[in-house]
């Protein structure tokens, strides 16, 4: 079904059975789970009148982009002009960098992709100093650079904060006959705060970009207006439903880890989406998993796993969830009682009830928290069915 | 120089040159501190009469193992089976597995690299239960397999505690005719102490094999005992060194972030290893920076760097060192004002005065703790001569 010249981490070896057959630990996607979300988020994209350009960052997977694409995408969101590229590489045909084009080596990745793939790209821009690089070295190259004008938030990451710098931004970009300015971008997710802190930051998104489109600074008719993470999607799709907004724009949301949500901050959010809007039913399920198995047992109460730093995100902590005891087809829930208290390059230290019966061998299921942080250590996954059988081998591109 | 048929991160792209021609952010090894590092460790191996096999998961490069094998290493030691097949695949003939091996697959992996490979193999054993699957597995394959009993300290990771431990692994493994004990194995890294403690366990390791190697269950007239991760070498070096040591066993050393070395824990490891023998000259030099780029300052004293924890270790944040204004070909050094202040996946941020000169496309020098995390986000790392020059391009095989 697979090979490669050598083994790979969490990949089939002998067969496709997860609990047989599969080098763990082992990122596993369930497929039902991601096709559910997959369809989830356009249909709301949908109905709040919004295109989706789902952040490919948190997968970096091809053969995933080609799904969203197929599921209604209007394109792929990426961070970095490498991203971008493999992307492209693979197919794609609409590619919204969510970040400034930094470096001449990375411009020159943007370029080349730009001559050797009909793609409709777009990057960020929120410096004089950027733009005035960028415009030189794509005028030399005889080429045009769509950008947005980023808006930010004071202790934010990137993006103008004040008029001034949105007006310098702005003088800077006429200036560069190579850059056209195409819309304009925030990201909410960002901000250290709640609800108003969020609310009025799209509500100044939209305000600043119907000024700018009053203004006459756009190239086209129909410019784009961008937002939205994976935790406020929510507010972002309600406030570009609004008339103003939609008749004005192309209003573009960039969810990423909707596609396989986690176990942590994602499902934490997600709670928070549903206590904002209840009739959003049928919410976002957890399609990602952490196979791995138990590498020893050496004292009452303490098991150690073999699963690291290297196969799954660190921030939080992993929370293990079921374990296939032996030979057994059926898992056992692992409660509460269990938690992760220690995480090493290339094992986990799992804490437990004195009297257990793991073993060395024995598998578990770990939640993690959260997929961009998980995805990165893998280079191929395991997309399985419900019986655990392996139906797809994918290939991630960091 | 060097082609993928898609660009990568960290990798040139138009030439060869760090500062004008590598897609940033990029993981950079200086050759000559590296060539520093190779020849002293081995050296010090070699004074204490002590073999090395240096842990290469490190960086998993099979490039840099090569470079250890010819400076005089005996082995190279790893974590997993698919690390072990992919250190065979590349020529590496002894590799000592510092971990149990777990899991049906995982068997598979190293019963096919024992068959496909002349590989002298160890892995570890510590539980009556792992000893029976692994009896079993390597039987049926018609194959032997050579173990070393690992000894644990209490509150530690793997490992047997107590002598009831060890007597039941011992009779496990005399039970099993597809395994032989070839030895003992400790890690005292893992040892939440000071030097008292670490001298402790590594007595108690020298006198448990002594003890083996009197009670004749070892196969072998020179079995191994094998001990030290990258803090404590010192410590373990000496006490192999001990003449009963010597004469009785093959003592093998197994410090891995030596090679490379840091900017945060590993250079206090080191200062605390001058510490205490003073005599130890011309110590280890951070080989290891990542180069990234400026790409928002977007407020006073918030400069925003290309680089997050996609790309750089982050259990500590990772230290800007020197900048490269604009077209500089000097760097110009950043003092302790500049912190790193937080890092998001594909962001860092940096905290400095508020009166400063940096733009976005600037470059940054920046030193990170520990290796081991920071390999593993790159699948490709340059080689720079002390022109910044790219003068190799190697693969990690994560």
């Amino acid at each position: 079904m697979f090979s490669l010249t050598c083994p790979q981490k969490g990949l089939p070896v002998t067969g496709r059975h997860l609990l047989t057959d599969v080098s763990l630990p082992a990122l596993v996607v369930h497929q039902n789970a991601l096709e559910h979300n997959l369809h989830w988020m356009q249909a709301l994209a949908n109905r709040h009148g919004a295109l989706l350009a789902p952040h490919g960052k948190t997968t970096m997977a091809p053969g995933l982009f080609r799904r969203q694409i197929a599921a209604g995408a209007w394109g792929i969101t990426l961070a970095t002009a490498v991203q971008s590229a493999v992307a492209a590489k693979e197919g794609i045909k609409r590619i919204l960098m969510a970040n400034q084009l930094i470096g001449r080596a990375n411009m020159q990745i943007v370029a080349d992709m730009l001559q050797q793939h009909q793609v409709d790209f777009y990057c960020l821009v929120d410096s004089v100093e950027n733009v005035r690089q960028l415009g030189e070295f794509f005028a030399r190259q005889q080429l045009k650079l769509q950008v947005l004008l980023e808006l930010g938030v004071a202790n934010g990451r990137c993006g103008c904060r004040s008029d001034e710098q949105i007006n310098a931004l702005l003088a800077a970009v006429k200036a560069e006959p190579a850059l056209e300015l195409c819309g304009v971008e925030g990201y909410e997710g960002v901000i250290n705060g709640e609800r108003p802190q969020i609310d009025d930051f799209i509500e100044r998104l939209v305000a600043v970009a119907l000024q700018l489109k009053n203004a006459g600074v756009f190239k086209r008719t129909q410019p784009l207006i961008t937002a939205s993470g994976s935790a406020w999607y929510d507010r972002v799709a309600q406030a570009f439903a609004q008339q103003q907004a939609r008749d004005a724009f192309l209003t573009v949301m960039r969810p990423g880890c909707y596609l396989v949500h986690d176990h942590g901050i994602y499902q934490q959010a997600q709670q928070n989406v549903l206590a904002r809007q209840p009739e959003l039913e049928e919410a976002l399920l957890p399609a990602m998993e952490i196979f791995a198995c138990v590498q020893s047992v050496p004292e009452p109460g303490r098991v150690i796993v073999a699963l690291g730093k290297r196969d799954i995100a660190h921030d939080d902590m992993p929370v293990a969830l079921r374990v296939w005891h032996g030979q057994a087809t059926q898992p056992v829930t692992l409660d509460e009682r269990w938690r992760t208290v220690k995480l090493m390059d290339q094992h986990l230290f799992l804490a437990g009830p004195t009297e257990h019966t793991l073993q060395p061998g024995d598998i578990i299921a770990f939640g993690a928290s959260h997929p961009c942080l998980t995805f990165d250590k893998w280079r191929y996954f395991c997309l399985v069915d419900e019986t655990l059988a392996v139906t797809e081998v994918l290939e991630t591109c960091f």
